[in-house]
């Protein structure tokens, strides 16, 4: 299970591509389908704190709440732009490897100037299911202390 | 042609410092002779709307515009910051490679803070030229409906 | 003397982890003992002008300024995120490795919004000790006439 660093750069721009492109659905086979996946605020990762602003269980909970995005359509159109960049390999524990990665994402509103939307780390543990490499947790920690009002959709 | 990914990103690289230090003509020298450069709203580019920000469709349009920028003067001074990241290739077509790569752009005027000024894509076609890389086609996609009125220099 | 382009990214990945995670003391082990760490605006840095917003000509600077940070607990807590990428090897010159890199540096106070702090270029001189890549010189030139006022932790 020799995974390299190019290998892994790829795997976060295929990552962002889907998500800002909307391909929600696509977007869940990056996982493996007992994922767990959370944003977490900076504070609340540092000290422990369990609250997370989204949180899903599994596979399935990732396509529930893509699912609630499709349904809804409350919100004011607009595009988010994510970048992801220096990734720092941890090593393997338990057939899973520790990776970090940080990301800016940029949002911009119909008519409006784009802006800063949201910085911070995915702290990620991968697996390796039938040849290609899946996110088995992934924590999204964002710097933060103000839940931004509109994380509607994934990081 | 075999074209690594190391490769493509010294590529974007040596390109964002070209055009970061105002060295437009050696920005030009990334092209091909016969190239097509433009700069386009997401909107429009997912419609396949033909408006472009930015339209050249060879090396004597792109010194042209940059003829233009040098001859202008009227602009309040300035600083782009270009960052690119998150290359991904999606294969070679009719010998050139397509590439995309991601970019957050920030702007900094006299006595001004840094803000974001445009993110977006590059949707790139690659000729290899003498064994050099060359962008043939580079349609830079912003994630904006606004037309930013200082869009003056290329991304 | 073979310095990868992977292995200088590495070196860039966890320069910014250190420092984003307030591991300052960790920060001062990446340069040499007779280091030379400054970081100048871009007006000064183009005109040669010798002013620098902050300035460390060794190690025993370096664990200066982090005593300092450390003591002074007069500013408002805040979140620093740091991005590089970009990375341009220019060459080995009397055994250093001249290499360029950009950042975006994205501040979060409390209970406030992300916003972009700095962005700019670090031109670093880079020696290998013990087989290790330690910073020679570290010069950081961020995009702005203005002097932050919350220039407060390394870049």
């Amino acid at each position: 299970m020799n995974v390299g660093r190019l290998e892994l750069e790829e795997l976060y721009a295929e990552y962002v591509a889907a998500l800002d492109k909307e391909r929600f659905e696509d977007w869940t086979g990056f996982f493996t389908d007992d994922c767990l996946y959370r944003i977490v605020p900076r504070e609340n990762a540092d000290r422990g704190l369990p609250i997370a602003v989204m949180h899903c269980e599994s596979k399935g909970y990732l396509l529930d709440r893509v699912l609630a995005i499709r349904k809804t359509a409350v919100y004011a159109p607009r595009y988010i732009r994510r970048m992801m960049s220096n990734v720092r390999v941890l090593g393997w524990k338990d057939d899973l490897l520790a990776v970090r990665a940080r990301y800016a994402a940029f949002e911009t509103l119909r008519d409006e100037l784009t802006r800063v939307f949201s910085v911070g780390e995915h702290r990620d543990r991968i697996a390796v299911v039938d040849g290609r490499l899946r996110f088995r947790e992934k924590l999204v920690v964002f710097d933060s202390e103000l839940v931004p009002n509109s994380l509607i959709y994934p990081l």
